[in-house]
């Protein structure tokens, strides 16, 4: 199940190459993130009010081309790994004007309780688990 | 008491017009204010810990000249108003290389508990008070 | 004329006393001013095109309830002044599920070309001047 | 040769997990590889004014330990390959207060024209190659 997040790029996310800053796709991928797992009905604001937490281990992107002010990005978000400990989610960014890829990329979770300690969602929550399964699919 | 606080422009604040987008001086304004209660001895993570919070009520700004990538700031910070209820700290940013005038702001605050009660600090913590009433001096 | 955008408040832009930073806003209404320039056949990027900027004099918060990840927020913008050489916008920002007002706000800009010299725009782009004057009837 | 920048977390740099935006190390790492070309007298203003850019083409990062307000964090800074075309920078970033390793993380570069035209440092400037040379031993 692949997942499309659209969002344009704002003034204050350029830099002074005229560019988006690299640093704001991380957070573009976070935007893509949320909005997934509201499609998939897993809000992240009900999960953390059932004290589950998705902290981020680790971000690996590679960037393709540059993008910038008032471009249009599609971003393509699926889970490319779930075991009810760690999940993947990986991401591809294209400029919708250009056709262009813009990034590449992957993050690593971990489901943790609200004192960051890890759970097995699959005991913690069967009903998110089952949802979060059936993505691989 | 006049408090001046340095710091230098990094890369991912400036924007395509090749400065310092104006949304991050409200930050260096924050960075500014946590440097100067450090300095009173009365560093924001101990207020924290004691359960106050200074949330802002309001920023005004007026930017005079532009800064960019590379810039030191130095950042003038003093306390304009303070009752135990309320607190204005004012600012000034001159660009240390140039000598312009960058900023002149002020922010508003007031203190809470952490449910984001006001509290007045007179009351709560006549300490902190002590120290913010001599401030003014 | 009154435009009103809505955008949702994303988790990278709260804070650890839980809510939407403070300097996010300031952000939020550069994003509406955008919206609102492409409502009026003025989108920024063709601005640019034409070496024309819009760069921020002033920005004049009051915020009046907290908002947080996840909050869909209505911001009304509205052009209060313009005469060619400056231009002031008025926001309001209200959350969309409590009602509440989140931020009254004001932006004061004056226009200039890419060397950041002011210009008169009723010289210099008079069609963009006159949609400019048609906002405030 | 390995380079250590110091640099401590910010109020705004905080989400509402009480830690360290994950997205904001990715900002961090930049603030360390200026500093890192500064000393090594190759800063990058000074590129710039040659008309040489160093996009960043990949971002790596392990998150290890989160990191909250007020921590001070020692990033290791290292040129771990370089070519002339390509760069890559290894980061290690540790709090200073606990000793935990907070982020492992690499980060890809090649240099450009201010058309971003990928160009050979060798040829195009041996002096900042020769310097970057340098660094690798």
């Amino acid at each position: 199940m692949e997942f499309i997040f659209e969002r344009t790029v704002n003034y204050y996310e350029t830099d002074k190459m005229g560019i988006t800053h690299h640093s704001n796709y991380v957070r573009f991928l976070e935007e893509a993130r949320c909005e997934f797992l509201k499609t998939i009905k897993l809000p992240y604001e009900a999960l953390e009010a059932k004290e589950i937490m998705i902290p981020v281990l680790g971000v690996n992107c590679s960037y393709k081309h540059s993008s910038t002010f008032g471009d249009t990005l599609k971003i393509k978000t699926k889970v490319t790994k779930f075991t009810g400990i760690q999940m993947c989610v990986g991401y591809e960014i294209i400029n919708e004007k250009t056709g262009e890829l813009v990034l590449e990329g992957e993050t690593r979770h971990c489901f943790t309780n609200t004192e960051l300690k890890p759970i097995n969602l699959k005991k913690y929550d069967k009903e998110a688990y089952d949802i979060l399964i059936n993505c691989m699919k």
